[in-house]
């Protein structure tokens, strides 16, 4: 068995997330696909990160083990003419055994942009999150401080069944406004479900006004879902780079 | 009645082109039916050009005269509130009376768009069309140079049955290679139906070895359709500017 490491890049619009789902397109789906006709038997593609539906990615990572040793220059051609037109393989190389995409990564950025009215994002309207008034960006940057370091983010947990720790570290928040365009850019090393855009809908709530700033820090101590604001729409999120 | 200026961009993927067709999706026809609702009777719409099914815009400039005179600013917000997501007023003002979009239209900037492979256009796919092979741009710009000056562009005209003059004046091509696009760059006086697209595909046989730079002038002396190469895709293109 040839290890191989992929870089991907997708526009989740049209997917039901990264995860294998039966009858449901997925984008780990379509590429096991692609691998199993290309390998002759079940494949398995692992995936950096799980993105929920409708999120986009620039730099995930996967891992998959084939039978076969193709090139990887040529494993990457084959996969691209294959795949629909919204999932491309940016590069594909021979990894260690050992290499695991998930199990290897040290840190995720994750990037999610908003678009400032009152025009509207015609382009690129399946990239971004629309806002109707500029936020309080000092306001965001306040809370957004209280959301780094190495704490326990049971609040910004989507799934309440979650059963392991929920102790992440945040190294960094940027927010950074430029033209018509907000980002919000999550460093960390790895985050729970959902927990990017429920960052991202309470940050938005202190730079509306709907929260102080500081409330955040007792909607972390607090370990409660429903102290943190609502998720973010899916499509203004895309995972940019995974780190090993 | 007053005369109002807009300026427009649009996603064109969806449209049968700029101009109103009945029970078809047009640009003019979405803009038409939101101010005919807001003035409460017939509104033309007088676009600077019209664009064919598929062709986006960044720059188009159109004008109307409304019997009621709203507040620009309040007008093009109460347009982008109703108009459809992939179009977009960017500014509205009042225009003098005699302001009319086409007949006053001095110059126009088109860009047509390629992406260069093996990777593919995941974001941006709608809005560029692929190309295999690195094209030969010296030879796409020597073949561009003919096409520069004041010529009768009867052989690309798209439109057999067109009566009137084929004389119009190119002002430049400028040939743009940056990261994985190429982009061609036509400034004008006016351009004939598809005839940016029908140089494009001309220039890109100059490209890719089909036609010596040269054959260019013949296709231009010949003034006949068949001597010039193949319409390029509509996603590709692009209007950008246009200039009074």
């Amino acid at each position: 068995m040839t290890n191989y490491k992929f870089e991907i890049r997708y526009d989740g619009t049209r997917y039901y997330g990264w995860e294998h789902q039966p009858k449901l397109d997925t984008v780990q789906g379509k590429l096991e696909a692609v691998l199993e006709k290309l390998d002759g038997g079940p494949v398995e593609v692992i995936g950096a990160g799980r993105t929920d539906a409708g999120v986009h990615a620039k730099g995930m990572v996967a891992n998959a083990k084939l039978r076969t040793d193709p090139d990887p220059d040529t494993l990457r051609d084959y996969m691209n003419r294959y795949l629909p037109e919204d999932i491309c393989v940016t590069d594909a190389r021979a990894a260690s055994e050992l290499f695991h995409a998930r199990y290897k990564a040290v840190g995720k950025l994750y990037t999610y942009t908003f678009w400032i009215g009152p025009l509207k994002p015609v382009f690129d309207r399946k990239f971004v999150t629309v806002l109707d008034k500029e936020p309080d960006l000092p306001a965001m940057r306040e809370a957004a401080a209280y959301l780094i370091g190495t704490h326990d983010y049971t609040s910004f947990c989507g799934n309440p069944r979650y059963k392991r720790s929920c102790v992440r570290t945040v190294d960094s928040i940027e927010i950074v406004r430029r033209k018509s365009y907000l980002y919000l850019n999550f460093h960390g090393s790895g985050f729970l479900q959902n927990m990017v855009r429920i960052m991202t809908g309470t940050l938005l709530q202190a730079g509306n006004g709907e929260i102080e700033p500081a409330y955040v820090k007792e909607i972390l101590e607090g370990r409660n879902r429903y102290l943190a604001g609502p998720m973010a729409p899916a499509q203004g999120l895309c995972l940019m780079k995974v780190d090993y």
